[in-house]
């Protein structure tokens, strides 16, 4: 069979003739780019064959390619099938890198009262007139300790395994762990000694690009590790739309496999931090999105991304974290959050309980800009939500020199008024490599500020300044020269790049919008905005408003709230009552689908301009405007 | 590796060297006598190695064997060690044969309220207006049906993943099982169409050597299938104490998953009888001794058999059944009825509930005689139990001609009064090779009424007939000349075998007259007897009464249940009532532990005669005793 080297690092793997390089790539461990799930479409998994012959389509998919770089050998990954022995360069930009992810914690306060306990035991040993079974003494000595009565605890085969051993092989001192289940309690585990202090619980964000993992004590609620790793799914497909197709084609249990494989590494690094023992971990609570969480419970998510989109499941689910491939203790319980619709997922609704919005009077609006956004507003009584894809835009996509929150992304950025030089803040301090979400939003105000683009966003080329000027095929702005870059190219954003973010700013607005009027709510009445996920974590908000990516309200009402997902999992790991209230949560919120509802394409249109048609809607945002056009003339 | 060539079948097998043959002829599929566990003490697995070398200490175990046999290569199977290629034979009489067991019913009557239900359903597909989940759409339409209410439905992850599919590809036309389970109910199956009417569960009683199985409609509860199979641990150990020191060695998992092959072998038969796919049963209802059932669950039983006697669980367990390696739908329930004590065990429960006893106010005497004996006494309101061995007599061991109800064994016989010529039957009407339990109960009190034997069990050796005569080392009786038999020798009954039936009913009796003196009531107060067992059921109730096996009650008063543990899993099987009766009953069950009760061995000792010292509490027979002398003179 064929033997694949991969350059730089040559890395050999033997494979199939026919396989595909991409796949190739994929079994020696690495993980490239696939936007489309493999389809020919992306041209981000580029690779270059630099000896031996494949099969690939040069004509058909010589758009993604310069002249040179066919030249020398360049191919996509998933489009080329190997034919014999290769040596194959697979540039750093095809390879999927690390990327800054949101960890910080809101420090919400919430009541601490987990759902397994532990019991540290001095039994009796049987005699001959108490010949009690081992279970039964067991369990009488956690009833007694002001665990739950004997009756209600029952204990699974694994457990009934231990139990004489344990007990006889510790003099009969043992600790009991205990777990509350629908209908009762469980005997999940027996150990020697008096192991109380080590009871902990992980709480998981899976999300489509990153799993975010808490690991709490169950003995006093704090946190002792936290880490984070890529969703290792992201090698069948970038977005959730390439991930479901995969799971199509057969994909499924790889995905859950994956989906499985991505929490482990995040709770293995968490509890190396913490020098704790994973076998200690004894509850998973998991929030995410609907797809997500069907794809790690192995439910078929097809039905999900078709008319009339419905999942498998939208309720609260429990099930054995072993099961499902997650390596805690053995009989560790997972609980999933549960769903409002399709679109609105259980990171949604850990959103909602993240941000307190579902527990007060007051009226709030809270946007989680991720992969798609998603918009809820209301407060404990009612809750509209609907979501929608952004586009590709705010995380950098679709961008000329737009990229994710990777070292070298300008993240912050302001122009001088006068001379438009632009002062900005790189992720690491590195050389500018292009700009992600928070700084694009912060060039667009800026530039709107600066009255180098109008309220269309079109760039007025008429300024004499060296940095506007026509590109290849429009305006653009210079935002860093390529002296100062570590691409050796100008950094730039044109008028296509603008059109593209106002698109993406102008859905989430217009839905913000028709919730309010779906409530039947004026701006006045929204008395807080919370950003959920790592874009509102970044963005600036004087910014997000003067742009008009969210309804104008004073800026000291807008809060982040950092990964409302993972604080929502927190707070359903250590506060049980919480975890019963999110049914409730997910059955008050009445899903708005924007695709049924004609007024979403007049709120759209009316939302594509910076901030809005409408800038009554912005009375702040008139004034700071009408202020800077006054300043340039 | 050698090989060995076992004959006369000429089956090969290659094994290490070192490994004893007894080990190289179960991996062949053998299955051979091995009463002690493979300690060399039994004798019983007899191989000749006709070709090859073995390493076998003749002068140790010599014993075993006549000169002859040691001659012709005789060895004990377990003691013996592979050296090199070998012939061996294994003769018929170390394997294991095919055994007359009793599968018949009762015939009982109860309710019928089975704990598992299928629903057909007609569900509306979804719609952009109704877009339920598909979960939430099922089990709307079992709570329509008049199932359980959605909320009290779990789903496991099973049937979660087959519910996209088969809704769609059956045009939602589906059939939902739902099952009770502790705290509420679960979803344990969807197929497409209407299965409705295939809905089936097994009764299984685990004996120590044989399980036997019944399949039932849970639609009208009705018998589809029944079958027997031998327990196939007793290629581990015949009786418990060896089992129990074959898992102490190691050997627990290897008990647990013959008990599990067991099970499949008969659930398979009576499948395939009553031509029903097993993937049709839904649930298993199981009883067994405490030991069979802690095995089945792969529990340690190691601390039942030393002091102070602990089981690890007494009361009822659930389980998977396919977690247990039983090959039935992969999503049944498995339940396991509860126990009394280490020596009262689910199987006696069963009695308990097969007779009726724990629900009328009659008191009832239940004994059940099998590998050992359990005696009941009691009513509705209270019960006491005791357990004990009652040697291998009644079931041919230590006895001379003794055997089981196999083929050719005389199991009722009559003697004519005046020429003591012998009438008997055997089973299969073959030549007799021997007598077993109920024949030689029966042989046992035909001597005593024709006074070959006082009430010692000492035989008249003044009596001038042939068959009464002096034996290699006691006095003996001829029941069949040696051209009668199937095996070319006279069959007899000695002086000695006596003493040892004597001995077994002996035990029995005393523990009845215990139990009996424990709860204060005289012999006229018992309202039934009932046997439990095959060897109750065989049994002719004027002779058990005759010889002391039982108290004297009016015949009419003795009834067989049959095998009681199966009939009662039949009905835990098809009435939920009553299954939840049966942790109430094992609780009123208050156990007598014989070997701690000073008063037993007196019992004994006055129950070692035909019947009892005291011929007060056997009037009845004490007048046919004086009728016989004064016949005889």
């Amino acid at each position: 069979m064929p033997v694949i080297t991969f350059l730089p690092s040559y890395r050999k793997i033997t494979v199939e003739s026919g396989t595909t390089i991409l796949d190739a790539a994929r079994l020696a461990g690495f993980q490239m780019n696939v936007v489309c799930g493999g389809q020919g479409k992306c041209g981000k998994c580029i690779v270059f064959v630099k000896a031996g012959e494949v099969s690939f389509d040069r004509e058909k998919f010589g758009r993604f390619f310069t002249g040179e770089e066919l030249e020398a050998g360049g191919c996509l990954g998933c489009q080329a099938a190997v034919l014999g022995d290769l040596q194959v360069l697979i540039p750093e930009s095809s390879l999927i890198q690390e990327q800054k992810i949101l960890i910080e914690s809101l420090g919400l306060e919430t009541a601490f009262s987990p759902s397994v306990w532990k019991y540290a035991l001095e039994l009796q040993p049987p005699t001959l007139d108490d010949p009690s079974p081992d279970l039964t003494r067991l369990l009488w000595g956690i009833e007694k300790k002001g665990g739950p009565v004997v009756e209600k605890i029952y204990a699974p085969l694994e457990v009934l395994h231990l139990i004489p051993r344990v007990l006889r092989e510790s003099g009969w001192r043992v600790t009991g762990t205990v777990a509350l289940v629908p209908g009762g309690y469980r005997l999940i585990n027996v150990e020697k000694g008096d192991t109380t202090a080590q009871l902990y619980g992980a709480a998981v964000d899976l999300g489509t690009t990153t799993i975010v993992v808490y690991v709490r004590s169950l003995v006093d609620g704090k946190v002792v590790g936290v880490a984070s790793n890529y969703n290792r799914q992201i090698t069948c497909g970038e977005d959730i739309l390439s991930r479901v197709n995969y799971a199509r084609k057969g994909g499924l249990p790889k995905l859950q496999a994956l989906a499985a494989e991505s929490i482990n590494i995040a709770l293995k690094s968490a509890a190396n931090t913490a020098g704790i023992d994973l076998d200690d971990v004894y509850e998973v609570v998991v929030s995410g999105n609907t797809i997500m969480t069907h794809i790690l419970m192995g439910m078929d998510p097809a039905y999900m991304i078709e008319e009339p989109y419905v999942p498998v499941v939208r309720r609260y689910l429990t099930a054995s974290a072993q099961r499902l491939g997650i390596t805690v203790n053995g009989n560790a319980g997972l609980f999933i959050f549960p769903a409002v619709s399709d679109f609105i997922g259980g990171d949604i609704v850990a959103d909602i309980l993240a941000c307190g919005m579902s527990e007060g009077e007051d009226v709030s609006l809270m946007i989680d800009i991720g992969t798609n956004f998603e918009v809820v507003l209301g407060n404990r009584d009612w809750m509209f939500a609907c979501a929608g894809a952004a586009g590709p835009a705010l995380e950098g996509g679709e961008v000329l020199f737009g990229m994710r929150a990777n070292p070298g992304a300008i993240e912050r950025i302001t122009l001088d008024m006068e001379t438009l030089k632009p002062h900005y803040e790189t992720i690491n301090q590195v050389k500018p490599r292009g700009i992600c979400g928070s700084g694009l939003i912060d060039l667009l105000a800026e530039l709107l500020r600066a009255c180098v683009i109008d309220r269309t966003g079109r760039i007025n080329t008429n300024i004499p300044d060296d940095r506007v000027r026509m590109g290849a095929h429009h305006p653009e702005f210079v935002v860093a020269w390529k002296e100062e870059t570590g691409i050796g190219k100008d950094i730039v954003i044109t008028e296509n790049d603008i059109k593209s973010l106002i698109m993406s700013k102008a859905s989430i607005l217009a839905a913000c919008i028709l919730l309010m009027k779906e409530a039947g709510i004026e701006r006045e009445a929204v008395k807080k905005i919370y950003f959920s996920g790592a874009f509102g974590n970044y963005i600036n908000k004087e910014n997000a408003i003067l742009v008009g990516l969210v309804p104008e309200v004073p800026v000291e009402q807008i809060r982040n709230i950092g990964n409302g997902a993972v604080e929502g999992a927190n707070i359903a790991l250590i506060n049980r009552k919480m975890r019963k209230r999110l049914d409730e949560i997910a059955k008050t919120v009445a899903y708005i689908e924007l695709n049924a509802e004609p007024a979403f394409m007049d709120e759209y249109t009316r939302a594509s301009f910076l901030p809005h048609t409408d800038l009554s809607l912005f009375p702040g945002v008139q004034r700071i405007l009408d202020s800077c056009r006054v300043r340039r003339g």
